[in-house]
């Protein structure tokens, strides 16, 4: 008897509301009406078996959209795996089990292993909606998450997604507690690594408000969005690889959870700890470094932050069974001279190559962070790590990787370029990291791959009136104006005081 | 320099988002690209001197926004009061001032008097997203806003709208804390306070997610979008009215956070006393009687949260300087025997017409309430109301202020019905007024002004075998099937035992 009311053939609408599944109807649609369903009401959508819960847009004019026909967001399309012609069930749903957890945490209350498994499940089946998602953040934000809390919502991370077995170990991994432009050591810490023969499968991430993540920058020199065959045939070859996270599905509530945390910007020890921890665990990593910058303009600002968070990142990685280490170091500064896919790349080679102008900074925090993790399995990690660099081994592997992963390419060089010079004569005692790589940003990176900045000059350094003190590179002439005026019309990130 | 990256003519995308700013821009608009506006990004749109923040769509395909065009939803639209041919400048917002204060409130700080208004300021800007709002609703959940947050909350909500001014006192208002199907006794003590010579400029809301609200039920008799100047008309005529308030901009920042809140549907003893009472100090009123049913399915469920939620109401209309006086009801069963508009529409008429047919309990709280409130300006309020009532002056008075608004008409009856009977014999012990009230809405109330539910039955009554407990009234067969399907797959929402 419902057939005749709940039922709507699906089209694409073509619309990215990142990873919110909409669903666009007519006001005058027969769904609409039979259900009383209105604008921002939850839909239960039902094609073959599969279902997703979408938010209601409604059209109210227009003719984009045939009558009696519903269109799906480009995330609802694709969670729902359709066809053209499909056909869906429209219902009101059930609320979400794990609303009630989320509840619970909002008045004060605390979140059990069956409550962090409820609220990661509802979150990967897209049943919890943006605002049920942003209550749950805050209410972790600060220190809201304890211990026991961090290791059970880890824990359901975990083992909501893929997770790779390596069948032997250890397997090393790193990772860098963000917030510092141009600190690319990863493809040099990999190859180090492999090349002292340890296993580590490496998985990056694409930048999200950063100019660039390490999967954009390690893109410029070889292919990284392999499947996990692919990098599986990388790792046993090489034993090592440096590969795009994102399609693999590991610790997938992740990335969903970031989508939320990002805009709001809360810091949150535990959900911090849980993202970290969660993907390296499904990677399978055993023993892993952790480099955590510290400054007032990185992530981490303080060393009684860095502290909290360090205890509590080894408590957590004690109940998983990981061995990990943390690595502190100077987060005042960008590091090396570029920033920006392209850009870092020419850095990352540099130093792998040995070349004289190979940024020494980015060189010493890559073998700190290389020696570091070969601590962890064996002595004289640092020494070890300066031979193979030094060596040539650790390019010979980067460079095999490279060929694993289906062939390296030098990076290319931006079109346009325009340096920006010192206005005033004296010594450069501050960088400000964000404002830097917000400059980056507008000249294009991550998304054009050649653009960015390129630092001539750094902290320390005493500079003469019309000395560049920075270059920005630039695509299209649009983009280079764009960073430019942002540049001259603000402070500069470059503080200059009267050399003593 | 920038105007070449940062203009775009506008074009209307007819899309209801629901009051959320939503700008849809294609992937490769010049814009998009020079800015690096990317899925979810905040975007600061100008138009002639005028600026709202609008969330980025972005159309990845299809045809039906024109190259170098950014659309945008009816909410954006509107704020921007823009007219065919409108060109918007696009720039990256800063972060709105209030985002500070949230931050505060969520990591357990307090909310001073600058820190709400400028949350409230921000919130009627439309700078906060939707995840802010989001954050601050769940910082504020429970009892996390204390008295003096909750004064300075309710201020900056009175101040930030229009406030009207009535010249003269007292201003009488009435206000009922939701959850109870049926309870219509607004028009009954609008007309009976008003017939006894006092003023009392009602504004009412519309349904947001109940069957019916006071407004959509009086809309069946007389028109209700009156404006402001309209409204005054009336009341300085009649002393009365009863008008939609959702025109006039009184505490306008409260619709925002209501429409954050339904769906988190978190209780938040502080924003519910900033909301009632910021609406009712903006509309002038100087002593509220505040309705307050109890039971398990009405909105206070507890003597003990009764309490504490007149306790807050209390402190906080002395900060504002009215008078208020709370009415605690019982809220275990609905009230009267219509849930829908027009179903109502005819026990409040049936009321004011001494009808024999009129629902005792209706007619009964709407004494009690009537009653209370005179007594707050006078006395022996309950009898008083009791003749104004019979001597037929509170119709005569109802009538005239149907007829200055606009014209009184009768309401409409449903074309289709169809009674649901008792499945067995036995006493009535308890009716569930969620339940009830998403029949009427799957009948099609409120926006199908005769559809609803008539209850045939009430708690306490013994039925047969068969004997109707309810009938469904729908508008469509389509409606009346949605609402019977849904009624025949659940629990009954009565309750029947056996008779001792």
């Amino acid at each position: 008897m419902t057939e005749r009311h709940d039922i709507l053939p699906l089209v694409p609408a073509d619309i990215d509301t990142y990873r919110q599944p909409v669903v666009y109807m007519r006001e005058d649609c027969h769904v609409c009406r039979s259900e009383g369903f209105g604008t921002q009401s939850r839909i239960e959508i039902e094609v073959e078996g599969k279902r997703i819960i979408a938010t209601l847009n409604v059209i109210t004019g227009g003719d984009w959209l045939p009558q009696e026909t519903a269109a799906l967001s480009n995330t609802a399309w694709e969670a729902l795996a359709l066809q053209p012609g499909a056909v869906g069930r429209f219902s009101h749903p059930e609320p979400p089990v794990s609303a009630s957890a989320i509840r619970t945490k909002v008045y004060g209350g605390r979140l059990d292993d069956a409550a962090c498994r409820a609220i990661i499940s509802d979150t990967i089946q897209r049943r919890l909606s943006d605002l049920d998602l942003a209550a749950f953040v805050t209410s972790c934000a600060g220190d809201r998450l304890d211990e026991a809390e961090t290791i059970a919502l880890t824990l359901a991370m975990r083992d909501a997604g893929v997770r790779l077995d390596w069948g032997r170990g250890p397997v090393l991994d790193k990772h860098c507690v963000g917030g510092l432009p141009g600190n690319r050591t990863t493809p040099i810490v990999v190859a180090i690594v492999a090349a002292a023969g340890h296993l580590i499968p490496k998985t990056s991430s694409r930048a999200i408000t950063s100019p660039a993540g390490t999967a954009d920058t390690m893109e410029v020199m070889a292919p990284v969005a392999l499947d996990q065959a692919a990098m599986r045939g990388v790792v046993e070859a090489e034993g090592g690889c440096i590969v795009w996270g994102g399609g693999l599905d590991l610790s997938p509530a992740d990335d969903m959870l970031i989508r939320i945390e990002r805009p709001l910007d809360f810091d949150s020890e535990g959900q911090m700890v849980a993202s970290i921890l969660s993907k390296k665990a499904a990677a399978g990593s055993s023993h892993v470094l952790i480099d955590m910058p510290i400054g007032p303009t990185a992530k981490v600002r303080s060393y009684a932050a860095a502290k909290a968070l360090s205890d509590r990142l080894q408590a957590v990685a004690r109940a998983l069974g990981q061995t990990i280490s943390v690595n502190r170091s100077d987060g005042s500064a960008p590091v090396g001279r570029g920033i920006g896919p392209a850009l870092e790349a020419y850095d990352v080679l540099a130093v792998l190559r040995r070349s004289p102008q190979a940024p020494a900074d980015l060189r010493e925090r890559a073998l700190d962070v290389a020696g570091a993790l070969l601590e962890l399995v064996g002595t004289n990690g640092r020494q070890l790590a300066g031979e193979l660099l030094d060596g040539g081994k650790a390019e010979a592997k980067f460079m095999a990787i490279c060929a694993a992963q289906g062939g390296f390419t030098e990076p290319g060089e931006a079109p346009q370029m325009q340096p920006v010079n010192a206005d005033r004569a004296g010594r450069i005692t501050a960088i400000d990291n964000r404002r830097i790589a917000k400059i980056a940003k507008l000249a294009g990176a991550p998304g054009r791959k050649t653009s960015g900045v390129l630092l001539r000059t750094r902290v320390g350094d005493t500079v003469e009136i019309g000395q560049p003190l920075f270059e920005v590179h630039a695509e299209t002439q649009g983009e280079l104006a764009w960073a430019l005026d942002f540049t001259a019309s603000r402070d500069s990130p470059f503080r200059v005081e009267d050399a003593p």
